[in-house]
């Protein structure tokens, strides 16, 4: 019985408004007809404003990390050094990819749940002038770190390098404002807070990366950015473009305009406010412990004396409600509640009632409604 | 009216059915749970017969350039000998993908609208032993020509090479054995045969291939074909798959099973045959004069005394059938019939009922109703 039923609450992929997966449903049409073309500049005419930028993004068919790899593979040749800052899994994987791409590769590590210094960058970037390229990843998903990119890109450009950003669980969800904070290339995936199924990489490209890119050519093709740049201005893509996604990227930016970006964010923000205080509320100990750095699209929570993972079972098999697990070291020891893209405050208060559920059925010591009343109390007062 | 009414004729993307459309409504589901693991095997069961090999299949979020390029990325390392044997517009491209990559390539060029010999591959890799990797288009979509792709693989085994094959437009609509055949490393995309969406890419993975490429781990993070081949095993991904098309892909999947390869492949055949009589009925010249050589996917179509494109235009603003044009050199000079994927003899006996009513629109000289008895007579006879 109710064997599609989900309450998916993993930080991606996330649920799916029955609107976009309408959209999807398009008869499918040619790429290189004036349908798609103009389908291609309603998309990218509502795409500009949620990057903060006035250059183009690319459509790409791929994932997160297919986004984070075309930003690579265009900015960094060779032997050119690059600077990771790592705060989790996530920005190792970023780093990973500079590795593979033959960078000289510095890292700057935070320990997980923590968040990136500019200061420390600043540090890194004096000491090591002939560094060009910043990775930074924007909201950690395997920690729920957001890290301060304004103050990060401040940083960076002062040194006339180069920032990517890793905007795949945070754009949408939480402010980024590419041009006007000097950010050069962000990356983002549909599956996160645009709420559509996986399979698109989004990448807004800056002014100033977009020459860089110019002046020396990519070594990939398929994800040449200069390609895609050049295309767009004849509202087309360089390669087929995954047609079904975008009819529902098209849906999910006009939803996302109709409600207003501020309001989305506002949103989320209030979703991870409910979350947190539900979480105190019902003594489990927050990893990002500083509410400055919490992300608005995902929160984790430690299980310093339970295993998470058999409380996610519980969760999953008693009550449909699927949240995330911790990676790599953080296995069995935290689980991950996602809150971003098509999930409202309704959806939150039944996310955390069975989480309390879920932890008396473990023989955990818990008030019931504590969580709740707690998370009502946000609620009601924003 | 009618504003989704389109015929689409070309080839790729191609139509998709509304079971596969079904099947891409499914709820969203995490792609690290037991469902995903589930669908991913079903999958691969029934891709590796496709591909004729025991090896694994990646399934890749990107188009057929993407799996190219994951093709190219995984087997070639700069400074490589690569043989890139071209026929059209497609193997161009992917010797453009190898060139990015840094290869040392060579290319044997054949006219446009005629297949690779054999006998002149043979002859470059005993003049060039240092040569290890041959790039060849199996239906070369840009001409309708269909790639001798067995004899080659004979040629290019004796050389003890490697052979990677762009089979984008070909598989499933022709034969390709690739464990038989010796064929090291197979792309195809979701847009073609397979009647899905574009926006995966699939890449057979041979043993000899996959030996290579451990050997020289890939520059690539996002396409390494050894994390796919491994993390298969393991009933998952490296990244995020893009789970709806991966739902549509298992009804396509069980779709052809239910129909059976070979017949899916003689109907593509029928159809081939019964578009051929009909323009030669018509006295339209094929681009393809040798039936040996003829895609069972796509048949290409010239017009000496007319403008290509102005006549397509009228098919698809009076007929709603959209045929593709040529591309580069043969831009206006041909047009392109797709018969791959969602179709049958009754769709085909549509579109060449169309071609005659926009031929005689155009002011051509046709005899109504010839096309059609010449194409009903081949489907009779079948």
């Amino acid at each position: 019985m109710f064997s599609e039923k989900t309450v998916l609450r993993i930080p991606g992929p996330t649920p799916v408004p029955p609107e976009v997966t309408r959209a999807m449903t398009h008869t499918m049409i040619g790429h290189r007809s004036a349908d798609f073309s103009n389908l291609l500049s309603s998309v990218e005419n509502k795409l500009r404003p949620l990057f903060g930028t006035r250059g183009s993004v690319a459509v790409i068919a791929g994932t997160g990390t297919g986004g984070l790899e075309a930003a690579i593979a265009n900015l960094v040749h060779p032997g050119d050094g690059v600077l990771s800052v790592t705060t989790g899994n996530f920005g190792d994987r970023f780093a990973d990819i500079a590795k593979r791409a033959g960078a000289e590769l510095h890292t700057l590590a935070y320990e997980w749940g923590t968040a990136a210094q500019p200061q420390d960058i600043d540090q890194f970037l004096t000491a090591h002038p002939h560094v060009k390229v910043i990775l930074v990843t924007h909201c950690e998903t395997s920690t729920g770190v957001l890290n301060d990119v304004e103050a990060i890109a401040k940083v960076v450009r002062q040194h006339d390098a180069y920032l990517v950003v890793d905007a795949v669980s945070s754009l949408v969800g939480a402010k980024l404002l590419m041009d006007e904070w000097n950010v050069d290339l962000v990356v983002t995936g549909s599956q996160k807070a645009l709420a559509l199924p996986p399979g698109l990489a989004l990448v807004g490209i800056g002014d100033r990366a977009l020459a860089r890119i110019k002046e020396r050519p990519a070594r990939t093709l398929y994800f040449d950015l200069v390609r895609y740049d050049k295309d767009l201005n004849d509202r087309t893509t360089p390669w087929t473009p995954p047609v079904s996604l975008v009819y529902g990227l098209e849906q999910s930016l006009a939803m996302i305009e109709a409600e207003g970006l501020e309001n989305v964010q506002a949103r989320h923000l209030l979703l991870r406010d409910m979350t947190r205080a539900a979480m105190r509320a019902l003594g489990l100990p927050l990893l990002v412990v500083d509410d400055k750095y919490a992300s608005p699209t995902v929160t984790t929570v430690s299980t310093p004396d339970f295993d998470a993972d058999a409380f996610r079972k519980i969760l999953k098999n008693d009550l449909h409600v699927s949240v995330a697990g911790g990676q790599k070291k953080l296995s069995g020891k935290i689980f991950r509640v996602g809150h971003m893209g098509y999930v409202d405050a309704a959806d939150m208060l039944q996310c955390i009632a069975a989480i309390e559920i879920a932890l008396y059925k473990m023989g955990r010591p818990v008030t019931l409604g504590a969580g709740i009343k707690a998370a009502e109390e946000v609620l009601v007062r924003a």
